[in-house]
């Protein structure tokens, strides 16, 4: 079996043969997959004399768009405040056989405080009720820099139940391989500005509020963003970094989801499919 | 806004009310949600006078069959090989408020040598083509202790094409929140086995591993494993840890995913849904 990158698609999508199955019978067809190989994530910090680096994580994610993702990570995580506390971002240089370049050094500011602490994942809490909900919660509220403005923006149901079918337009990918998670950013009338795809979801965030925090657009108090798949707390806590006011998914949100967007005031939407959404929190930004 | 824990499926599922909207208006409604909660996943290792505690991980998963959950982590993650390296297992005194149990603690054999390289990500390698798809499949391939036998089991188009359906029945919480991915062990005849559920599709393929491990039936060499989402590079290296065949996905698989079934010789299967599916690697299986 061999993996073909795709042509014009070609970060993005590969290849293959397959034997597609039913009751009548089976046939060899070509099929296109949604690639995902890990990238490392490097932050190179502190004087030039004494620079150290520190790994921050690995993702499995679809390579393209690396350098907004990585933006988008260090930034929901509460690494950086600001784009121009990125001097650089490079790839380390390829040793061998990688198909794709998938470690990449993201040169701080040297007077950048890093918390060491938060470069463990943000759950992790040394406070009096130890591991639960509750410190996730206070942990993603004492972390995001802004508040989300009661009912603004406003926006319709109509407005909401067209998301669906722009973003199916707009994402190509998912159409041919069923395997890309994808985020979308819209304003309150409804018009698509933005969208990006990954294998995983939180990548697709990532890249998307990376992509804003690279013009300078954050917060994203205007804005309604849609997601593919279901609500986790994770995507969230990421939106609620962005001063993301309206977060709708296609699937069904979790119960610390739904905690964590009522306690900041957040519009949660799920089921946004086939005409109709369920209105979690703070319904009031719906006309 | 306030979150009730559900009934009959207290641990794993909560109501809320909602707001359902569509073109033709708005109404109240209840709606179940799946519970997502952190766990964190602590080894108490070493002789009695000098026991240390290592954190391993911190998992948003939905609360029930947390023992299984943990034994499979540990088990696909590589740090113990049998569930006899597990001496006790418990949870964490609850301090104050959290809702569940959220710390477990699990008592390893003294004499079992913990790599400490190991609880890092398994794709972090020092290997000399960097980080890469190739550097981690190779090391995937060095942990896995079981290799796939070829041709093993046999079954039939018609034996997959119900797994769905059966699933479908057995996943009663699914059917409520639509929230929860499901992972599913059937044997070759397609009888179902056991069926674990969770937020997160890694954390629901865990616990049945988990439970198959407890129950000393690894490896799971004449089984077929049904996924409800994506097949990730992830699930099909849980599954090779367990010595599974057959991964069948509901939906699209990636492209690393294919590459680590096919150099494996596992059989992965996506797309199995609507009375059809692709084979995508190791097709002899299939009768």
């Amino acid at each position: 079996m061999s993996i073909h990158p795709g042509d014009s698609l070609s970060q993005s999508t590969a290849t293959v043969q397959v034997i597609r199955a039913d009751a009548f019978g089976a046939s060899r067809q070509e099929d296109r997959l949604a690639v995902e190989e890990p990238l490392e994530i490097s932050i190179a910090h502190g004087p030039a004399a004494a620079r150290q680096r520190h790994r921050i994580a690995v993702t499995m994610r679809t390579p393209g768009h690396d350098f907004n993702l990585a933006m988008g990570f260090l930034f929901t995580e509460g690494i950086i405040g600001y784009a121009a506390d990125v001097v650089a971002m490079r790839y380390a240089a390829n040793k061998g056989e990688a198909t794709y370049a998938n470690e990449l050094i993201v040169e701080l500011k040297s007077d950048i405080a890093l918390d060491t602490d938060r470069l463990s994942r943000h759950f992790y809490t040394a406070s009096s009720c130890g591991v639960c909900g509750k410190a996730s919660l206070e942990l993603v509220q004492t972390t995001a820099c802004y508040t989300l403005r009661n009912g603004h923006p406003n926006f319709s149901v109509a407005t909401l139940l067209q998301m669906p079918e722009k973003l199916n337009v707009e994402q190509s990918v998912f159409a041919t391989t069923g395997g890309l998670h994808a985020a979308a950013l819209f304003d309150a009338q409804g018009n698509l500005l933005d969208a990006k795809e990954d294998v995983g979801r939180h990548n697709a965030l990532d890249k998307l509020i990376g992509a804003a925090l690279k013009k300078e657009a954050l917060p994203l108090s205007d804005h309604i963003v849609m997601v593919s798949g279901r609500a986790s707390f994770e995507l969230v806590q990421k939106a609620l970094m962005a001063g993301i006011p309206v977060l709708a998914a296609v699937g069904a949100p979790s119960s610390l989801a739904v905690e964590l967007a009522s306690e900041s005031g957040m519009t949660l939407i799920g089921f946004l499919r086939d005409g109709r959404c369920n209105v979690y929190t703070a319904p009031e930004r719906v006309a």
